[in-house]
């Protein structure tokens, strides 16, 4: 699976900013990352015209935008989407989701604080990887100042990343199954041989098998 | 792969006005159905804060808004995306992919013609599935009235959704690969069977599998 982190924290604690600078680091150092953000409200596409919106409105399961400078794809839901729906709907064509909220969600978390916006922590340390902060503070978590975002990556990288191989994922029904290593090297070795023997396939780096099964022509 | 058919036609021909009333007929009809359209000009997200649209900028792959009403997912690209990248982008979880726009592309087209606007047809007749048009129009290709879309469906329909099987789709390193039906039919039996004989597998419908090697730890 692509591991997954959430930036949580409370409003103004500095998650999206923590955001815009260790992304761009994690970036740099080679890993394809993917944000998710909790939004509390509704939001709405803006475009001239508006005629795409109406779209989203006629049941299609999702619209896409195109212009020469953006991709958007959207979705019609009816409820807060689990990381879990979230990762299938994302693909594993990522290094490293990090998310802004989820912090009910039993994923990896880092918490940022700010010591004048008071209240103390917002998660259990135990339930922490780290805590940026702009003050060191009495905790036994792994702990970096709010400046060091080399430090945050490194630790990223080094916990999440850096181990990382050839990788297979695999949802059944839009659910993720759980391979143990053996499996997992089965199959990736498996497909990964059938595949090269295609005509028109050279050096895989990637592969992405969609299947899908029929009864009576529909769904 | 999932069909795709776009709907072209000049400015204010009726092309979302068709798409409007067709995807909900096609979608009562139990198919799955994903609309693109062509943004001639950029757009924005609009939501209140607009803290996630810096995230778009930090160099994430994609950024994923969620609420409970929408999922956004939004991509920064710098060029105009082709038919098959955009097939890519969005999976082969669907029956049918509808586009407003990419006229120059090759794929299937079904043209809306208003007589008032003048002009005749923009697509020679040879390149469309059908007109659907306001008038009877002296051509050799399939014609609809505008008002006819249990006809438009039906045709659709007949054409491409009835007789689709189980499929299996195949991309590597992002290109579709193209598989005859021997290669199609050994590989979707094949895939079942093993994924089948996983630990929490039962029935399967679909399955969707990402696979992918790395070199030093990175991509």
């Amino acid at each position: 699976m692509v591991p997954i982190i959430s930036i949580v924290g409370r409003s103004a604690a500095g998650k999206t900013n923590l955001l815009e600078k260790l992304v761009p680091e994690l970036r740099s150092r080679g890993y394809r990352i993917a944000v998710i953000k909790h939004m509390g409200q509704d939001f709405e596409l803006d475009y001239s015209g508006k005629d795409s919106w109406r779209l989203t409105q006629t049941g299609a399961e999702v619209v896409v935008l195109s212009s020469a400078q953006k991709l958007a794809l959207v979705k019609l839901i009816d409820h807060d989407a689990s990381l879990e729906e979230l990762s299938y709907f994302i693909g594993a064509d990522f290094d490293l989701i990090l998310t802004e909220g989820y912090r009910q969600d039993k994923g990896y978390k880092i918490e940022v604080y700010r010591e004048e916006l008071g209240g103390g922590l917002l998660c259990s340390p135990e339930g922490l990887l780290a805590v940026v902060s702009d003050k060191p503070l009495d905790i036994s978590v792994a702990q970096f100042s709010t400046s060091d975002i080399k430090g945050i990556a490194d630790f990223i990288e080094h916990r999440f990343l850096s181990k990382r191989q050839g990788d297979i994922v695999l949802f059944v029904n839009d659910k993720s199954i759980p391979l143990n290593p053996f499996v997992k090297e089965f199959l990736f070795k498996t497909l990964l041989g059938m595949m090269s023997a295609l005509k028109g396939v050279k050096e895989i780096k990637k592969m992405n098998i969609w299947l899908r099964q029929r009864s009576e022509g529909k769904q």
